[in-house]
Order: structure tokens, then C-alpha cells, then sequence
């Protein structure tokens, strides 16, 4: 079998084991991909990874989409097991499965299909294999720095190049459209999210970019990343056009110094709680942290939004590796907001920044 | 409230009530775009829709998604309940359901809150929603079935110019990017699948197109589709390039019998079942049988596949405006593959189809 999925399928079954489970169930899903290289679309039809400590992995598959699962990285060496239409998929996924303990289960497996699981396996308890599989695939190797670099230099040039585009008068769709475009020519297989908000829409976080047509004196957020290599970018600035609106330097300075306070805190041993309550404590501290509505980051990896999380309550351990985002905002119904986003992956000894864009604000056209 | 999604979220309560069940919960997935029109991505904060049958509509949102949840198109008028990271979302929702009885949840939903929501209400039982959701979207209305013969039309456009574009000597990608193309001029917003499977990879169900380059007495399978104002394109057909391979015509004579049988058994009343049992029948008798690996189709609308499956054991009763596929074949490994595909409908008196390419086997060059 190829040695990356060999290895990341036995490091996964010896961390269940470590964690007390007694068996892994993974449906296609970007923890499929990691640990197999398998990855084809989730449907209703199940397709089922197991793992056990104690087994060799084994696949529940669709009888027709046996030479796909066979035709994959780990075809030649996972016993796959197949199943035909009109026959119950629980019951026999259920064979390779213990009859009581712990068992984990991918957290996007949709629940049509847990439910059939929880039925065929009635005396296990079920529970997210995040701390399983996402604990491996938080610590990122060479080759996805390497991905996770070029997709975070992708994004940096994207944001050098739409500055120069313009912004006053046209409408934050082209805008997002022109972003999307540039995800692309800087090398992104395809672009993902292009959020565009413009004066008071760049207080709502999550914007989808609308027809408004930007004006002078407003800001806008703009947050944008897309997948290269299996790998994903995402990164936020906030710029303002011909001039800063009232009262958004101040808050802009703040959001900046969070930001920066948070990259300068991780390291390896530093939990990820720890990084929002750097960027939180300069944020209260200034009199917005009211209006910090979410956490200060994400994983990111072979999904955008991955553990682990930087929020509080989260004792996560960074280690060498571990790659997330760090993006404090402030938010002003009515008004504007100011995000500001860097993906960065923790070293040996601190933290080193995937994305390099200027983190001073810029004035455009 | 807009008057369409109104309409839905009562027959979905009246209907889980009918149904039994205390509570049904949706997240982000075509189960509440149909719903609600509100189409986010699905992510790790959970966004959750309650429907219970003598309350009105509520929706837990991240609180950094309200203004999206606002702007949707029942935004006005469902109440919405905000979260924000660092709580436990699952206690929120806890208070909106019931703390007993049976609960349905979307389908997709995924696991990891699912796993959260039985750990909030411990003494719930959870089911699929699809009996209740499902049986609502599989009767499609006038606007509904527009969508879907648009959608159809542009599919059949795309094989008759494909036909003429060129098979011998040309890799499987290479025409799947151009039906990908095609469904795109032909009025699709965008192609979700282009499978192309030449020669001995059409004996593959599920193929995808690989750099083969096609022969001489290859047969072709060809099966496509994408998005159109919301609803989905899937047909198949099977051609041969320069000439069939020995043995083909007499299956894809078969094959498109099966077919055609299935499709006149079509009408209100029928099961599900029954469909698959005609096509089968036929394809049994002519000494296919093992070779017909799959369910004879599926339902179609805002997802490619949804409910009903035409498959044994299946007694959904068919009625005016249930839209699905009907698609037998049958795969000889090794040596060739056959499939035809068209969407029908039922109507008042028994069956449209939605595609009307022609079946007869075309030669290409």
C-alpha cells in the first residue's frame, strides 16, 4: 500500500486504541481522503471505513462502485466488502464492527446513516472521531506545509493584485467575481468563498457579496480562499475606499494589534484557548469585545474550517505543524467592521505565517 | 412570510404529526433550501431549524449568521435564537424540542450533532427525516417540473452536440470536459457529473474518466447532468464508436427494452418496487440478471438522488409530480457496459419523460 496512507491508517487506529475505542467508521469525507486517498462523493449509498486496533481496516462499499474503491490508493490492500441495492448496508457494516464499547464515527457521516449504524450496533456508544482523526490531521507534514504555503502565497498575490482593480462604484459581486478569478490565476484549483462586504454589510461576518455598489468612505471585508492542491487558503483584509469612514482607524489599530499579540503568542505547548484570549483581552480591553462575535480562529488543512478550534473552553495543545487561522473582528451594526486574517502553522519554536500580505490598512480606488 | 416556503413549513409540521413524530430538525442542506429558501453552507457550528407540530418555526443560528439567516426568505418571521462560540449550542436547541418522544432529523445532518443533540435530549428517540421531508419534495410542483424539463432539454441538447464532437482517438476526459461545457451553453448554471467510460471501463457503474483513449468498436457510456435554477439534469446514454463490439447489440437491445417496459409502468399508485421489478424481470430473463448491479433509479429535484429509490423492497406509491430516473444496465466486465437513463414524471394517467434523446444506439466517429 502506499506508505503515507499505511502509515496515517495505523497511527489512526493506534490513537482510537489510546483513546478507548474499539472501532473508527469513516464515510467519504476529507478524513476518507486523509487516511486513504479514497475520495469520492458522500451519498446515500454508504461507504464505510473501519478501523479497529485489532484488525486489519476493512471497506463497506457499494457493489458498483467497487472498481472505483478498488482503483484508489489503498484498493489493492483494504478487504473491501461489498454491498448491493436491496439488502440492508447496517447489518453487514455491522459484522465488522465490536458489539458493544466505544465507537467512533466521522463527524460529517450523515445521520441517516449513524441512525442505521446505532440500530444494527444497539448496545455501542457512538461518538465524533474528531478527537481521533482530527488530532492527526492537525499536525500538518512537509508536503502539506508545503501545500498549505503555496495555496496562503496564491492568496497573498490575490489580494496585491484586486487593490489595484477598483472598488468605488462597482458592485461587491464583481468584486467577488474578480476574486474568484485571481484565486484561480494564482495557481488554486478553484475558489471557494469570496466574501465581499461593503460599509454596513461589512459588519455582518459572513456577508454574501450583493449588488451594492461601493461608495467612497466605506469599508469593506474581504475574505476570500479556495483549495490547491487539496489544500485550502483563506485570509481576510479590510480596506477602505478614498478614505476611512468615521471612527475606523481606531477600531482598525485594535483589530491590527490583536492580531499581531495572537501570532506573537503560539507555540508548541501553548493551548489553542490561550491564542483567543490574546486577541480577546486586547479587543475588551479597548471596549469592543462585545462586538468580537466569533472565536479568534480554525484549523485548516483539507477543510477550511478544521480542529483545531481557538476558542475558549478549548485546551487543545498546539504542537509543531498545527495550522490555523487567526482572525479577530469587530463588528459595528449600521456602520462597519474590520476583520483581519492569517493563516499560520506553529514551529519548533514559535509560529510562522502563511499568508504575507501587508497588515497595514490600505486605501483604494 | 414568502407564501411558497409558509405553505411547505405546515405540510412538513402536519405531516411529521401525522407521522408521529414530537419534532423535526433540519440543518443547512437542500431539506431547508426547500423549506425555508435559506441555503448556507453546512459547517461546524450548527445552524438547526425546529418544526414541531403546534409551535411555530424556530432556527438556532451562529450569532456571526444572523444578518444571513435575516436577509433569507423566511428571515422575517421565523425566530430566530443566536449562539455564540464558546457555548454549547446543543443545550440551546435542547430547550426548543421536546424532551421525549421521536424526533426526526435531515438526513444530512451531520453526525457530530447529531451525537450532540442525543446527548442534549437523552430521552428522545432520533430518526431520519427523510419520510416526512422527502415525501414533500418528491411531489414536485408546476414550478418545480419547469425547472426539471429545462434542465432536461438542456441535457438532451448536450448529447446531440456531443455526438458530433468526436470519440476515436480522444481520452475520456476530454470529453467530459466537453459535456461539462456543453450542459453549461446548454442553460445549466453548473455540471455536477460527467462520467465518461469507454470500452472496458463501461463495464465500471460509477466511472471516472481517466486518460484512456478511445478505440475502434469501443462502447461509450455517457452519463451526465448538472444544476439548472436549482434542480438537476441526469441522463445516460450508450454509444459505440465505429462500430459494436461483438455481443453488444443484443444487451443494449435488452437493456433499452427493460428500459422502455419500466417507463410504460409508470402511474399514480404504483410502488416504487414495481418499477424495479419490471425492468429487472426483463433483463433476468434475458440472462442479465447478475449483471444488473444496481436499483433501477432514483428521485431527482434539488439533489440528483433523493427520495423515492426504485428498488426492491421499496413500496413508496408513485404520484402526479414524482420525478426520477429509470436506468437500467448491464456490465460484462472486462468487456462493455450499458446504460440508458432518462428522468420521467408521473402524471395524471401515467408517465412524462423529461428526456426524449433519442434511445436507439447511435455510432459515433
Amino acid at each position: 500500500m502506499n506508505a503515507r496512507y499505511a502509515d496515517r491508517l495505523a497511527r489512526a487506529a493506534r490513537e482510537a486504541a489510546a483513546q478507548g475505542f474499539a472501532a473508527v467508521v469513516v464515510a467519504p469525507s476529507p478524513d476518507l481522503a486523509y487516511l486513504t486517498g479514497y475520495d469520492p462523493m458522500p451519498l446515500e449509498r454508504p461507504t464505510l471505513l473501519v478501523l479497529r486496533p485489532d484488525r486489519e481496516p476493512t471497506m463497506l462499499v457499494p457493489e458498483l462502485e467497487r472498481p472505483l474503491a478498488a482503483g484508489s490508493p489503498v484498493g489493492g490492500e483494504i478487504e473491501l466488502v461489498g454491498w448491493t441495492d436491496g439488502v440492508d448496508p447496517y447489518g453487514i457494516v455491522a459484522r465488522l464492527l465490536p458489539a458493544r464499547g466505544r465507537l467512533a464515527v466521522g463527524d460529517r457521516l450523515w445521520s441517516a446513516h449513524l441512525i442505521g449504524l446505532q440500530a444494527a450496533v444497539p448496545d455501542a456508544a457512538f461518538a465524533p472521531a474528531s478527537p481521533v482523526i482530527g488530532r492527526l490531521r492537525a499536525r500538518k507534514d512537509e508536503d502539506e506545509l508545503a501545500a498549505l504555503r503555496r495555496a496562503g502565497r496564491g492568496a497573498d498575490e490575490t489580494f496585491r493584485q484586486i487593490r489595484g482593480m477598483g472598488f468605488l462604484g462597482r458592485r461587491e459581486e464583481e468584486v467577488a467575481a474578480d476574486l474568484a478569478d485571481l484565486l484561480v490565476r494564482n495557481g488554486h484549483t478553484r475558489a471557494d468563498f469570496t466574501i465581499v462586504a461593503s460599509g454596513p454589510n461589512s459588519a455582518s461576518p459572513h456577508h454574501e457579496p450583493t449588488g451594492r455598489t461601493m461608495l467612497p468612505r466605506d469599508a469593506v471585508v474581504l475574505d476570500f480562499g479556495g483549495e490547491l492542491g487539496g489544500y485550502y487558503s483563506d485570509t481576510t483584509r479590510t480596506v477602505v475606499v478614498g478614505e476611512a469612514p468615521a471612527g475606523f482607524e481606531e477600531v482598525y489599530r485594535v483589530v491590527q494589534e490583536a492580531q499581531e499579540a495572537a501570532f506573537r503568542a503560539v507555540g508548541p505547548g501553548v493551548e489553542a484557548q490561550a491564542i483567543d484570549r490574546v486577541a480577546r483581552a486586547i479587543i475588551d480591553d479597548a471596549g469592543y469585545g462585545a462586538r468580537f462575535i466569533h472565536r479568534t480562529g480554525h484549523g485548516i488543512g483539507l477543510e477550511v474550517h478544521e480542529p483545531p478550534y481557538m476558542v475558549e473552553g478549548n485546551d487543545w495543545v498546539l504542537e509543531p505543524g498545527t495550522t490555523f487561522s487567526i482572525e479577530p473582528g469587530v463588528y459595528l451594526e449600521g456602520r462597519f467592521g474590520v476583520r483581519i486574517e492569517d493563516i499560520v502553522t506553529v514551529t519548533a519554536d514559535g509560529g510562522e505565517r502563511l499568508n504575507r500580505s501587508t497588515r497595514e490598512l490600505q486605501v483604494v480606488d
